[in-house]
Protein backbone atom coordinates (compact mmCIF):
# COMPACT_ATOMS: atom_id res chain seq x y z
CA UNK A 1 0.00 0.00 0.00
CA UNK A 2 1.35 3.75 -0.49
CA UNK A 3 2.02 5.84 2.48
CA UNK A 4 0.69 9.40 2.05
CA UNK A 5 2.79 11.88 4.80
CA UNK A 6 -0.12 14.37 4.77
CA UNK A 7 -0.98 18.17 6.58
CA UNK A 8 -4.54 18.85 7.91
CA UNK A 9 -5.62 21.83 6.76
CA UNK A 10 -3.30 21.47 3.52
CA UNK A 11 -5.00 21.55 0.10
CA UNK A 12 -2.05 20.15 -1.47
CA UNK A 13 -2.48 17.30 1.07
CA UNK A 14 -5.92 16.84 0.65
CA UNK A 15 -5.44 16.22 -3.48
CA UNK A 16 -3.37 13.24 -2.73
CA UNK A 17 -6.14 11.84 -0.26
CA UNK A 18 -9.16 12.89 -3.10
CA UNK A 19 -7.22 11.10 -6.11
CA UNK A 20 -6.51 7.99 -4.10
CA UNK A 21 -10.45 8.05 -2.67
CA UNK A 22 -11.58 9.10 -6.39
CA UNK A 23 -10.04 6.13 -8.01
CA UNK A 24 -10.54 3.96 -4.56
CA UNK A 25 -6.96 3.47 -3.71
CA UNK A 26 -6.04 2.00 -0.25
CA UNK A 27 -3.64 4.80 1.05
CA UNK A 28 -2.04 4.79 4.69
CA UNK A 29 -2.07 8.37 5.86
CA UNK A 30 0.41 9.28 8.15
CA UNK A 31 -0.72 13.20 9.80
CA UNK A 32 1.90 15.71 10.03
CA UNK A 33 1.60 18.55 12.27
CA UNK A 34 4.46 21.43 11.64
CA UNK A 35 4.02 22.89 15.02
CA UNK A 36 4.48 19.96 16.62
CA UNK A 37 8.08 20.19 14.81
CA UNK A 38 7.37 17.00 13.08
CA UNK A 39 8.43 18.54 9.47
CA UNK A 40 11.65 19.75 11.15
CA UNK A 41 12.18 16.33 12.58
CA UNK A 42 15.13 14.28 11.70
CA UNK A 43 13.67 10.87 10.58
CA UNK A 44 11.23 13.74 8.21
CA UNK A 45 14.04 15.91 6.78
CA UNK A 46 15.30 12.29 5.61
CA UNK A 47 12.43 12.18 3.57
CA UNK A 48 12.71 15.63 2.46
CA UNK A 49 15.46 18.10 2.70
CA UNK A 50 12.96 21.00 2.86
CA UNK A 51 10.35 19.81 5.48
CA UNK A 52 7.48 19.99 2.99
CA UNK A 53 4.36 17.82 3.05
CA UNK A 54 2.39 15.68 1.19
CA UNK A 55 5.23 13.06 0.75
CA UNK A 56 4.33 9.99 -1.00
CA UNK A 57 5.87 6.72 0.03
CA UNK A 58 5.04 4.34 -2.91
CA UNK A 59 5.04 0.06 -2.04
CA UNK A 60 8.12 -0.23 -3.61
CA UNK A 61 9.82 2.68 -1.22
CA UNK A 62 10.17 5.25 -4.18
CA UNK A 63 10.13 8.46 -2.57
CA UNK A 64 8.00 11.27 -4.01
CA UNK A 65 7.48 14.87 -3.25
CA UNK A 66 5.39 17.50 -4.63
CA UNK A 67 1.42 17.15 -4.98
CA UNK A 68 0.89 17.15 -8.48
CA UNK A 69 3.53 14.61 -8.89
CA UNK A 70 2.26 12.20 -6.28
CA UNK A 71 -1.03 12.98 -8.77
CA UNK A 72 0.67 11.79 -11.71
CA UNK A 73 1.78 8.72 -10.15
CA UNK A 74 -1.99 8.25 -8.55
CA UNK A 75 -3.43 8.46 -11.72
CA UNK A 76 -2.03 6.12 -13.96
CA UNK A 77 -3.90 3.71 -15.69
CA UNK A 78 -6.75 5.79 -14.67
CA UNK A 79 -8.82 7.84 -16.42
CA UNK A 80 -7.77 11.05 -14.61
CA UNK A 81 -4.34 10.76 -16.52
CA UNK A 82 -5.35 11.21 -20.33
CA UNK A 83 -3.88 8.61 -22.95
CA UNK A 84 -3.68 11.81 -25.93
CA UNK A 85 -0.26 13.17 -25.39
CA UNK A 86 -1.83 16.91 -26.09
CA UNK A 87 -4.01 15.91 -23.47
CA UNK A 88 -1.27 15.02 -21.03
CA UNK A 89 0.74 17.98 -22.02
CA UNK A 90 -2.76 20.39 -21.51
CA UNK A 91 -3.07 19.07 -17.76
CA UNK A 92 0.58 19.46 -16.97
CA UNK A 93 0.04 22.83 -18.26
CA UNK A 94 -3.16 22.87 -15.48
CA UNK A 95 -0.88 22.13 -12.92
CA UNK A 96 2.24 23.93 -13.18
CA UNK A 97 -0.14 26.74 -13.44
CA UNK A 98 -1.94 25.81 -10.34
CA UNK A 99 1.72 25.69 -8.54
CA UNK A 100 2.79 28.83 -10.04
CA UNK A 101 -0.07 31.83 -9.79
CA UNK A 102 -3.06 30.01 -8.03
CA UNK A 103 -1.99 28.12 -4.89
CA UNK A 104 0.84 31.28 -4.22
CA UNK A 105 -1.78 33.76 -4.82
CA UNK A 106 -5.43 32.02 -3.40
CA UNK A 107 -3.95 29.47 -0.89
CA UNK A 108 -1.24 31.77 0.31
CA UNK A 109 -3.66 34.82 1.04
CA UNK A 110 -5.92 32.10 2.65
CA UNK A 111 -2.87 31.17 5.52
CA UNK A 112 -2.01 35.41 5.47
CA UNK A 113 -5.23 36.27 6.92
CA UNK A 114 -5.53 33.15 8.56
CA UNK A 115 -2.27 34.39 10.79
CA UNK A 116 -3.62 38.18 10.88
CA UNK A 117 -0.96 39.80 8.53
CA UNK A 118 -1.74 43.46 8.11
CA UNK A 119 0.42 44.17 5.10
CA UNK A 120 -1.88 45.59 2.96
CA UNK A 121 -0.26 45.95 0.35
CA UNK A 122 0.81 42.49 0.17
CA UNK A 123 -2.72 41.34 0.79
CA UNK A 124 -4.14 43.51 -2.31
CA UNK A 125 -1.04 42.09 -4.41
CA UNK A 126 -2.32 38.56 -3.61
CA UNK A 127 -5.70 39.38 -4.55
CA UNK A 128 -5.28 40.58 -7.79
CA UNK A 129 -2.75 37.58 -8.88
CA UNK A 130 -5.73 35.44 -7.01
CA UNK A 131 -8.58 37.21 -9.30
CA UNK A 132 -6.26 37.22 -12.31
CA UNK A 133 -5.77 33.38 -12.18
CA UNK A 134 -9.55 32.45 -11.44
CA UNK A 135 -10.41 35.07 -14.58
CA UNK A 136 -8.47 32.60 -16.42
CA UNK A 137 -10.13 29.12 -15.12
CA UNK A 138 -13.57 30.63 -15.75
CA UNK A 139 -12.68 31.50 -19.57
CA UNK A 140 -11.96 27.71 -20.13
CA UNK A 141 -14.53 26.23 -18.00
CA UNK A 142 -16.77 28.84 -20.59
CA UNK A 143 -15.77 26.20 -23.55
CA UNK A 144 -15.46 22.95 -21.14
CA UNK A 145 -16.61 21.23 -18.57
CA UNK A 146 -13.46 20.02 -17.51
CA UNK A 147 -9.60 21.35 -17.14
CA UNK A 148 -9.45 17.62 -18.48
CA UNK A 149 -11.86 19.07 -21.58
CA UNK A 150 -14.56 16.64 -21.70
CA UNK A 151 -13.50 14.28 -18.21
CA UNK A 152 -12.34 15.12 -15.00
CA UNK A 153 -8.31 14.91 -14.86
CA UNK A 154 -5.65 15.33 -12.26
CA UNK A 155 -5.51 18.94 -13.56
CA UNK A 156 -9.35 19.43 -12.41
CA UNK A 157 -8.29 17.57 -8.63
CA UNK A 158 -4.81 20.29 -8.33
CA UNK A 159 -7.25 23.30 -8.96
CA UNK A 160 -10.35 22.03 -6.94
CA UNK A 161 -8.32 22.07 -3.75
CA UNK A 162 -7.59 25.69 -3.60
CA UNK A 163 -10.88 26.59 -5.64
CA UNK A 164 -13.46 25.53 -3.68
CA UNK A 165 -12.17 27.05 -0.17
CA UNK A 166 -11.17 30.53 -2.04
CA UNK A 167 -13.79 31.85 -0.40
CA UNK A 168 -11.33 31.55 3.32
CA UNK A 169 -8.87 33.64 1.31
CA UNK A 170 -11.12 36.44 0.63
CA UNK A 171 -11.99 35.33 -3.12
CA UNK A 172 -15.69 35.85 -4.56
CA UNK A 173 -16.74 33.47 -6.28
CA UNK A 174 -19.96 34.36 -6.79
CA UNK A 175 -18.84 35.88 -10.34
CA UNK A 176 -17.73 32.99 -11.63
CA UNK A 177 -20.73 31.03 -12.34
CA UNK A 178 -18.82 28.47 -14.57
CA UNK A 179 -16.01 27.54 -11.83
CA UNK A 180 -19.08 27.25 -9.44
CA UNK A 181 -20.97 24.72 -11.55
CA UNK A 182 -17.58 23.11 -12.17
CA UNK A 183 -17.11 22.74 -8.49
CA UNK A 184 -20.41 21.37 -7.99
CA UNK A 185 -19.69 18.69 -11.14
CA UNK A 186 -16.30 17.67 -9.14
CA UNK A 187 -18.19 17.03 -5.87
CA UNK A 188 -21.13 15.07 -7.61
CA UNK A 189 -18.45 12.61 -8.67
CA UNK A 190 -18.61 8.73 -7.59
CA UNK A 191 -16.34 8.27 -4.24
CA UNK A 192 -15.63 11.66 -3.73
CA UNK A 193 -14.70 12.72 -0.79
CA UNK A 194 -15.11 16.85 1.09
CA UNK A 195 -11.96 18.35 2.43
CA UNK A 196 -13.59 18.15 5.91
CA UNK A 197 -13.43 14.39 5.56
CA UNK A 198 -9.70 14.54 5.98
CA UNK A 199 -10.09 15.16 9.60
CA UNK A 200 -10.70 11.46 10.64
CA UNK A 201 -8.80 8.39 8.87
CA UNK A 202 -4.76 8.84 9.64
CA UNK A 203 -1.86 7.56 12.07
CA UNK A 204 0.05 10.41 13.86
CA UNK A 205 3.77 10.62 12.93
CA UNK A 206 6.28 9.54 15.28
CA UNK A 207 9.85 10.93 14.88
CA UNK A 208 11.64 7.79 15.43
CA UNK B 1 6.94 22.50 -38.17
CA UNK B 2 6.21 23.52 -33.75
CA UNK B 3 6.32 27.29 -33.15
CA UNK B 4 7.56 29.18 -30.33
CA UNK B 5 6.81 32.48 -28.90
CA UNK B 6 9.47 33.33 -27.02
CA UNK B 7 11.33 36.24 -25.19
CA UNK B 8 14.74 37.04 -24.71
CA UNK B 9 16.58 37.17 -21.49
CA UNK B 10 13.82 34.44 -20.06
CA UNK B 11 15.01 31.52 -19.10
CA UNK B 12 11.59 29.91 -19.13
CA UNK B 13 11.91 30.53 -23.08
CA UNK B 14 15.64 29.26 -23.73
CA UNK B 15 14.63 25.91 -21.75
CA UNK B 16 12.36 24.83 -24.89
CA UNK B 17 14.66 26.41 -27.39
CA UNK B 18 17.53 24.12 -25.79
CA UNK B 19 15.52 21.39 -25.55
CA UNK B 20 14.83 21.72 -29.35
CA UNK B 21 18.33 21.70 -29.89
CA UNK B 22 19.26 18.89 -27.81
CA UNK B 23 16.53 16.55 -29.43
CA UNK B 24 17.35 18.22 -33.19
CA UNK B 25 14.03 19.53 -33.83
CA UNK B 26 13.25 22.35 -35.75
CA UNK B 27 11.57 25.35 -34.25
CA UNK B 28 10.02 28.37 -35.31
CA UNK B 29 11.25 31.05 -32.73
CA UNK B 30 8.98 34.54 -32.73
CA UNK B 31 10.79 36.76 -30.65
CA UNK B 32 7.79 38.94 -28.40
CA UNK B 33 8.32 42.32 -26.08
CA UNK B 34 6.57 42.91 -23.21
CA UNK B 35 8.23 46.13 -23.66
CA UNK B 36 6.78 46.61 -26.48
CA UNK B 37 3.20 45.79 -25.88
CA UNK B 38 3.67 42.37 -27.50
CA UNK B 39 2.06 40.35 -24.54
CA UNK B 40 -0.55 42.82 -24.24
CA UNK B 41 -1.76 42.80 -27.79
CA UNK B 42 -5.52 41.27 -28.72
CA UNK B 43 -3.50 38.83 -30.72
CA UNK B 44 -1.18 37.65 -28.72
CA UNK B 45 -3.78 37.94 -25.77
CA UNK B 46 -5.79 34.92 -27.49
CA UNK B 47 -3.23 32.70 -27.01
CA UNK B 48 -2.63 33.01 -23.48
CA UNK B 49 -5.04 35.53 -21.40
CA UNK B 50 -2.31 36.14 -18.77
CA UNK B 51 0.68 37.30 -21.43
CA UNK B 52 2.84 35.22 -20.59
CA UNK B 53 5.61 33.38 -22.83
CA UNK B 54 6.63 30.90 -23.73
CA UNK B 55 3.75 29.52 -25.44
CA UNK B 56 4.19 26.68 -27.96
CA UNK B 57 2.01 26.56 -31.22
CA UNK B 58 2.30 22.83 -32.03
CA UNK B 59 2.66 21.67 -35.99
CA UNK B 60 -1.19 20.23 -35.33
CA UNK B 61 -2.26 23.63 -33.92
CA UNK B 62 -2.89 23.41 -30.57
CA UNK B 63 -1.53 25.68 -27.84
CA UNK B 64 0.56 25.15 -25.04
CA UNK B 65 1.36 27.28 -22.35
CA UNK B 66 4.07 26.37 -19.20
CA UNK B 67 7.24 26.15 -20.20
CA UNK B 68 7.64 23.01 -18.38
CA UNK B 69 4.78 21.42 -19.89
CA UNK B 70 5.85 22.44 -23.49
CA UNK B 71 9.92 20.71 -22.42
CA UNK B 72 7.14 17.51 -21.09
CA UNK B 73 5.46 17.63 -25.16
CA UNK B 74 8.75 18.10 -26.72
CA UNK B 75 10.87 14.98 -25.06
CA UNK B 76 7.94 13.04 -25.79
CA UNK B 77 9.81 9.92 -27.80
CA UNK B 78 13.34 11.16 -26.89
CA UNK B 79 15.75 10.07 -23.51
CA UNK B 80 14.37 13.21 -22.02
CA UNK B 81 11.67 11.98 -20.93
CA UNK B 82 12.39 8.78 -19.10
CA UNK B 83 9.93 5.28 -19.52
CA UNK B 84 9.58 4.48 -16.03
CA UNK B 85 6.59 5.66 -14.28
CA UNK B 86 8.78 6.45 -11.33
CA UNK B 87 11.61 7.86 -12.88
CA UNK B 88 8.85 10.26 -15.01
CA UNK B 89 7.49 11.38 -11.31
CA UNK B 90 10.50 12.48 -9.98
CA UNK B 91 11.32 13.94 -13.13
CA UNK B 92 8.24 15.98 -13.15
CA UNK B 93 8.53 16.44 -8.97
CA UNK B 94 11.76 18.48 -9.90
CA UNK B 95 9.74 20.21 -12.05
CA UNK B 96 6.99 21.59 -9.82
CA UNK B 97 9.79 22.13 -7.49
CA UNK B 98 11.47 24.48 -9.89
CA UNK B 99 8.70 26.68 -10.86
CA UNK B 100 7.29 26.56 -6.74
CA UNK B 101 11.16 27.08 -5.18
CA UNK B 102 13.59 27.69 -7.55
CA UNK B 103 12.22 30.25 -10.56
CA UNK B 104 10.56 32.31 -7.60
CA UNK B 105 13.45 32.43 -5.34
CA UNK B 106 16.48 32.29 -8.15
CA UNK B 107 15.32 33.96 -11.39
CA UNK B 108 13.00 36.69 -8.97
CA UNK B 109 16.07 37.82 -7.32
CA UNK B 110 17.53 38.54 -10.69
CA UNK B 111 14.78 40.18 -12.13
CA UNK B 112 15.02 42.78 -8.44
CA UNK B 113 18.09 43.29 -9.08
CA UNK B 114 18.11 44.07 -12.56
CA UNK B 115 15.47 46.73 -12.02
CA UNK B 116 17.20 48.13 -8.92
CA UNK B 117 15.14 46.81 -6.37
CA UNK B 118 15.91 48.23 -2.68
CA UNK B 119 13.72 46.24 -0.41
CA UNK B 120 16.33 44.73 1.42
CA UNK B 121 13.78 42.46 3.25
CA UNK B 122 12.55 41.18 -0.25
CA UNK B 123 16.04 40.70 -1.35
CA UNK B 124 16.98 38.61 2.04
CA UNK B 125 13.92 36.81 1.73
CA UNK B 126 14.49 35.72 -1.91
CA UNK B 127 18.47 35.10 -1.26
CA UNK B 128 17.08 32.78 2.15
CA UNK B 129 14.70 31.33 -0.04
CA UNK B 130 17.08 30.13 -2.94
CA UNK B 131 19.83 29.19 -1.63
CA UNK B 132 17.62 26.46 0.66
CA UNK B 133 16.35 25.43 -3.31
CA UNK B 134 20.31 25.22 -4.51
CA UNK B 135 20.73 23.59 -1.25
CA UNK B 136 18.74 20.47 -1.90
CA UNK B 137 20.14 19.94 -5.60
CA UNK B 138 23.03 19.99 -3.96
CA UNK B 139 22.12 17.10 -2.26
CA UNK B 140 20.44 15.30 -4.87
CA UNK B 141 23.35 15.71 -7.00
CA UNK B 142 26.30 14.53 -4.59
CA UNK B 143 24.72 11.08 -5.28
CA UNK B 144 23.33 11.19 -8.35
CA UNK B 145 24.97 12.63 -12.19
CA UNK B 146 21.61 14.26 -13.31
CA UNK B 147 17.66 14.97 -11.74
CA UNK B 148 16.54 12.15 -14.20
CA UNK B 149 19.88 10.70 -12.47
CA UNK B 150 21.46 8.20 -14.39
CA UNK B 151 21.01 10.33 -17.59
CA UNK B 152 19.93 13.94 -18.61
CA UNK B 153 15.90 14.55 -18.55
CA UNK B 154 13.53 17.42 -18.79
CA UNK B 155 13.63 18.22 -15.10
CA UNK B 156 17.80 18.45 -15.78
CA UNK B 157 16.76 21.36 -18.59
CA UNK B 158 14.29 23.02 -16.69
CA UNK B 159 16.95 23.27 -13.60
CA UNK B 160 19.11 24.03 -15.59
CA UNK B 161 17.91 27.56 -17.25
CA UNK B 162 18.08 29.73 -14.01
CA UNK B 163 20.98 27.51 -12.26
CA UNK B 164 23.40 28.45 -14.78
CA UNK B 165 22.67 31.92 -14.61
CA UNK B 166 22.52 32.69 -10.56
CA UNK B 167 25.09 34.35 -9.95
CA UNK B 168 23.45 36.99 -11.79
CA UNK B 169 20.75 37.00 -8.87
CA UNK B 170 23.84 37.48 -6.43
CA UNK B 171 23.86 33.80 -6.20
CA UNK B 172 27.77 32.27 -5.62
CA UNK B 173 28.02 28.78 -6.90
CA UNK B 174 31.09 28.02 -5.51
CA UNK B 175 29.72 26.75 -2.62
CA UNK B 176 28.11 24.31 -4.78
CA UNK B 177 30.88 21.41 -6.47
CA UNK B 178 28.11 18.97 -7.51
CA UNK B 179 26.15 21.71 -8.93
CA UNK B 180 29.25 22.85 -10.64
CA UNK B 181 29.86 19.73 -12.13
CA UNK B 182 26.49 19.14 -13.40
CA UNK B 183 25.97 22.92 -14.92
CA UNK B 184 29.26 21.55 -17.00
CA UNK B 185 28.21 17.89 -17.63
CA UNK B 186 24.68 19.32 -19.70
CA UNK B 187 27.41 22.11 -21.25
CA UNK B 188 29.14 19.02 -22.78
CA UNK B 189 25.61 17.28 -23.91
CA UNK B 190 25.78 16.92 -28.09
CA UNK B 191 23.86 19.81 -29.66
CA UNK B 192 24.05 21.83 -26.90
CA UNK B 193 23.32 25.76 -27.30
CA UNK B 194 24.20 28.37 -24.97
CA UNK B 195 21.69 30.98 -23.06
CA UNK B 196 23.47 34.00 -25.45
CA UNK B 197 22.96 31.86 -28.78
CA UNK B 198 19.12 33.05 -28.34
CA UNK B 199 19.65 36.43 -29.29
CA UNK B 200 19.84 35.53 -32.40
CA UNK B 201 17.86 33.12 -35.23
CA UNK B 202 14.58 34.41 -34.63
CA UNK B 203 11.38 36.27 -36.61
CA UNK B 204 10.09 39.65 -34.24
CA UNK B 205 6.18 39.31 -33.29
CA UNK B 206 4.02 41.41 -35.08
CA UNK B 207 0.36 42.09 -33.36
CA UNK B 208 -1.59 41.41 -36.84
Amino acid sequence: MNTLYSMQNSGNSYKCRLISALTQQDLNVINVDPKRGDTRSESYLKLNTLGKAPILITQNNAIISESNAILFYLAQSTSFWPEDVVLQTKTLSWMFFEQYDHEPSIAVRQSALMRGETDEALLQKLEYKGYRALDRMEEHLKDNSYFGEEQPSIADIALFAYTHNAHKGGFDLDKYPAILNWIEAIQSLAHFKSYEWQAALHKEFSNS
